[in-house]
């Protein structure tokens, strides 16, 4: 296959360039480095060092002698997107091109609205590009279970039959998000939908939960090729941060009661997943939601974890709860399907106390370059 | 009350700005000829002529000695927003200032392009103003009865209570709209519930339906008064059209089969719902949806209303279907309650025979102007 990947320069994009690159596919990588600025405006910078995505293509070639082709654009300008959607004449496109920090996005007026901007337009000029460059192409677009919220129902996976006075129709799986970011994904999500049933594009809309890990079976070829591991409050996900409080010697910050629950996976079945999503297409016309997460854990779960193999590795951990700077349910009903993508094959690597205790030694390996005074939530919501 | 109006130059922006002043409130009209650019692009001039917005407030004041503040300006560049909310300080904000064409929404790239970014950036802007320089103001957003679609079961008003798996909540109601014109005012929708329910704003969604009529009791004061009325197949709405039609002595043209149902109202009345809406703002942190229109019609029965008043008028009209330039059903459940308005004391006018009558007057006092070329479709959906 011919394989677009829109944000390759990401915590997930890059991982996914090389997933399918050693998996024999034809790889481009596009990026404009807009995670890495706003890394670099809001002092929330990753714990290992990142070459470019140039330089790390050309290490990638050195060491495991494939290609991927890099193009530096912003596809929120469609002269950029259909210039790589020509050259590249993808039959897939990983659509992982968004402004990607719940908290960033809820910083102010600017981050909301560049939020909104860059992620509506890019999603928008993928759209049209596959219209007009690559009709019979298949976009896999990277959603999140935030879209759901934490509905008082079952979350079923993208759809739901509903019964209403006698009569019956199906529907989205109604969708009440958390963040301006997450809300963003349920805009792509109409748009996606629009233009799927009145221009029979053909789309996969992964509904993701929180992604935790620090390597890949490509990165353990050499450090260099290491995905940006975030571990602030902004940009780092809820196990990455624990993971480096924990070797940093301060508390695990539970946000309020810490009764939240989410679905969470290993970066690792991430690029499964999507390579999964890829093989096997949806027709023309289909909308294809999966929801994307292997089990589910609530913050304290997730904290006493962490807590459990750190002290077992002699790190003496701390839990302490603080004010929760978002404006979410902390105790709540919490149960969403995720059948489809095991269906199609995915063999989960669960968050067991060996992965634990695996990712805290790699973190340790980085310990002098933590910044713990960057883990602790600088952004409220609607303050 | 103090009530800015976005949009002020159009269909129904310049009769409600007329509306509000007539009843004694201080008014802003703001607009950037948006729709006046589009409609000149594609060929689509309004039959009668309209002055500008700054000299048709200067007409008004002359003959009813009311003012009307005007501003031109694009609402989706944030500053020119900024400086009309803090001049202006609004208690009531009536948000008009979006792209409205569903077939202009359906040219191309170039024009949903601009359709979702204005329609989008206009509400994203007019949100973080009210939040930024008038925080308890209340946002009065025209949405339309096309975010619901044509579901297989009754539409409620806005909301749905769900049960499913003998767990319940209640949710959005779900949409899926026709167009991309639409589908714009679903993501309105989002992104307003957003930032109601995490930062407390002070919404009414109007859900309304086509709407019909050349004048209103404001413009019955001075033809130079009356609203830009547009006939044609990119800006005029179905009665309009078929009023026109039915002067110009050509086919009504019904698209496929007719059995398409809808839900309308008069022109007069929309004024009378968003005053309605207005006089009684939601609380802070509440999403008030309602369904504006007053009766429901196929096309078909449409057709044959103004066919029967249009002969009665010796006008001889006649009834064509044509290949539906649309993707939409032709036949369809339709059954949405609209009970908020009238609760809050909409008297309606209704589509009697003496209003079409009355309105095919009006129309034959403009023959001359009427380029019947105009009215058939030049859109097709996804062609």
């Amino acid at each position: 296959m011919r394989v677009l990947i829109l944000g390759g320069d990401g915590y997930l994009g890059w991982p996914t360039a090389m997933h399918f690159a050693k998996a024999g596919h034809e790889v481009w990588a596009v990026d404009n480095y807009l995670r890495r600025t706003m890394a670099l405006e809001t002092s929330s910078e990753a714990l290992m060092p990142n070459p470019n995505l140039n330089e790390r293509a050309r290490i990638f070639r050195e060491i495991a002698n494939l290609d991927i082709h890099v193009r530096i654009g912003d596809l929120a300008d469609y002269d950029v997107m259909h210039a790589v959607f020509s050259e590249a004449k993808p039959d897939v496109i990983v659509h992982y091109a968004e402004q990607p920090s719940a908290p960033y996005s809820m910083i102010g007026r600017t981050q909301a609205q560049l939020t909104l901007r860059n992620n509506l337009n890019v999603t928008m000029n993928c759209i049209w590009a596959a219209l007009e460059a690559a009709p019979e192409s298949h976009i896999v677009k990277l959603g999140t279970m935030g879209e759901y919220g934490t509905p008082n129902i079952d979350i079923e996976e993208g759809w739901l039959e509903i019964e209403h006075k006698g009569r019956k129709d199906k529907f989205l799986f109604p969708r009440a998000a958390g963040s301006l970011y997450h809300t963003t994904k349920v805009l792509d999500t109409d748009l996606l939908w629009f233009y799927v049933r009145v221009y029979g594009l053909r789309v996969t809309d992964l509904m993701q939960g929180p992604v935790y890990g620090l390597s890949t079976a490509e990165s353990d070829l050499d450090e260099r090729l290491l995905p940006n591991f975030h571990y602030d409050d902004i940009f780092g996900t809820l196990v990455n941060r624990f993971l480096v409080q924990a070797v940093a010697g301060v508390p695990l910050t539970v946000y309020g009661k810490g009764g939240q629950v989410r679905g969470y996976l290993n970066l690792r079945d991430t690029l499964q997943c999507v390579e999964l999503a890829a093989k096997s297409p949806p027709a023309k016309g289909v909308l294809r939601i999966l929801n994307q997460f292997t089990e589910t854990f609530s913050v304290n779960d997730l904290a006493a974890r962490v807590k459990a193999v750190g002290d077992g590795l002699g790190l003496s951990v701390a839990i302490k709860s603080i004010a929760n700077p978002r404006k979410e349910k902390e105790e709540h009903y919490y149960n969403p399907s995720h059948s489809g993508l095991q269906d199609l094959g995915l063999k989960p690597h669960l968050l067991t106390d060996d992965v634990i205790a695996e990712m805290l030694n790699m973190v340790m390996r980085y310990r002098d370059r933590i910044d713990p005074g960057k883990i602790y939530p600088r952004v409220k919501w609607n303050n």
